[in-house]
């Protein structure tokens, strides 16, 4: 599959999720306090990775694409939900090259349009109804369910992690914490979910767990790496974020391990720091130490031993799926995440 | 019904709901940023008055109260959430007599709890399954949903106000903004869906709608008086929080309409700081204003009318409904509701 032709599907993918999207939110008041900030934030979309993995396994499984459709822009209705919530709990400044919704609209406003995008998600669900009958429908909101657990048991541990100055996290903390925050909803779940309904209930949906789990890091690792060293303006939000933001990162992880007693002390005061008095200079102290040090390389070749791993799961998860575009698709996604302009 | 056995009852309904709140909590890792601050916050009951609402109604149109208890325990999650939610959009410091949820574990941890409770909300009424079959689980899932729904946009409408300092709301727009961000969620749905189980989709459930509107303002204007005028102890909040809130109250609407240009320039100035800067001394002298003014008078007198008319829609929309225990358990609700510590 050409770069065009994976970039094409990937827009038809994310259009027919964006029309499904703003037909979900109510036409109604009020407007200025509410559903207008939401249509403006849905209107601002992303890469919609995470429909296209929905919709594209849904097809590749045998389904018709448009059975997946409710529940491809539900998954991307609640990962608006998250990046609302997300962007006030981290105190985050940009969102897709624009303020953030609390910056736009004050943290009241936003917390409650996040929760209205939560409300919207769960109820784009019950659109399944007619077209997958009670049990299939059922199955779904199952599947939903967990992914809000586990994303929501993810968020705690990062949140938590920061909160607390935690100097303590391992590399094993951290692909745990990111197989619960961003894999199961960004990953697994969209291509269980595909899967359920192409298949109408026909395979074990565990068999993708692993790939999404392989995958989802890889491209964890890869959007650490770029909020540190890529352009803001293609990356979308201030580069060196996380480092005001006191994220616990693989390369902070690993950095923290190679520091003298001097510069450990220098870091923990850093990072124990409320985020207004982190100074510019002290994040790019860091951010050399990290280049120095070997972290952004470690990090790097943690992505490129993830992203081969995924390859390797995907034929194993799709082993018995005929070759099709949308297989072809899928297989060039784990590329496509992990070789974004780093 | 004596006053007693009025409270043994709703002591009653308040245990069954706390037992189903603490088993829908997931056993597992992470207690510390999540599930630990969860259980302690779901630990501090409160009234229980909405799944009492639910488990009662339920009962007196010959339901068993047990079929409704999932909905009840997951009306009262979503209550749970919104009060997490709700205080860290209002900044408020007291919460049933302890520190809200963010002022003990921080904002973020708070927002990410709160969304937890929704999700655990959404799903225990997949517990109604097996016991009401795919049509009337489906049936509780959409009137969830509205509920939802309402309380958000209520919510967004009195946020916007503060927000942006809006001196031009009538006491139209507040009792539209109730409708939507009390008495849907906190009475209305309640007996609706305690009805729906209840008779097994056997009646027309807009007859709850007029006695919950009224009700739940009364008791929403009620609530807004022991905010200014209660006592901290027993009422679990702060006092005059409303006010330093900026909340657009009854009271205050009554009271700038009656002001001169004088008074209503320092109002103004007092309403549009952020809530660090307005002084106890300025509280104190709005408060006296109110006194002074007829405000507080107008809001008791407003209760009074309100809770007659809920005790005479509450004859209509229990018109068919034999005598029972607890049919006078619903009566005596409203007075319950409006004569609280005033």
């Amino acid at each position: 599959m050409t770069l065009d032709s994976f970039h094409a599907r990937l827009s038809s993918y994310r259009e027919s999720t964006l029309a499904g999207l703003m037909s979900a939110v109510p036409q109604r008041e009020p407007q200025r306090y509410l559903y207008a900030p939401v249509m403006s934030y849905l209107s601002r979309t992303g890469k919609s990775i995470r429909p296209a993995l929905c919709l594209a396994t849904c097809q590749a499984f045998g389904g018709d694409p448009s059975d997946a459709l409710a529940s491809a822009t539900a998954i991307e209705m609640l990962h608006n939900a998250f990046l609302v919530h997300d962007d006030v709990e981290d105190d985050s400044e940009l969102r897709r090259g624009l303020p953030t919704l609390h910056a736009e609209h004050g943290v009241p406003i936003a917390i409650n349009a996040g929760d209205m995008l939560t409300a919207l998600s769960v109820r784009i669900l019950r659109q399944n109804l007619p077209v997958l009958g009670p049990t299939l429908t059922q199955r779904v909101y199952d599947e939903f369910e967990h992914m809000m657990q586990e994303s929501l048991e993810g968020q705690a541990m990062e949140l938590g992690w920061v909160r607390d100055n935690r100097r303590d996290i391992t590399e094993e903390d951290y692909l745990r914490m990111v197989l619960k925050k961003t894999c199961w909803y960004s990953f697994i779940h969209p291509c269980r979910i595909g899967a359920l309904i192409g298949t109408r209930d026909g395979v074990d949906l565990d068999r993708f767990n692993r790939f999404g789990y392989y995958l989802g890091t890889a491209f964890q690792v890869q959007d650490d790496l770029l909020n540190l060293t890529g352009d803001e303006q293609r990356y979308g939000k201030e580069i060196g974020g996380d480092l005001l933001e006191g994220k616990r990162t693989l390369m902070l992880i690993h950095l923290l391990r190679q520091l003298d007693t001097q510069e450990a002390a220098r870091v923990a005061t850093y990072l124990g720091q409320p985020r207004a008095l982190r100074s510019m200079r002290d994040t790019r102290w860091i951010l050399d130490l990290m280049r120095l040090r070997g972290s952004l390389e470690h990090a790097r070749k943690v992505t490129r031993q993830l992203a081969g791993a995924a390859l390797y799961e995907f034929t194993q998860a799709f082993r018995d799926v005929p070759d099709s575009d949308e297989k072809r698709f899928l297989n060039q996604v784990i590329s496509y995440m992990v070789s974004r302009d780093l």
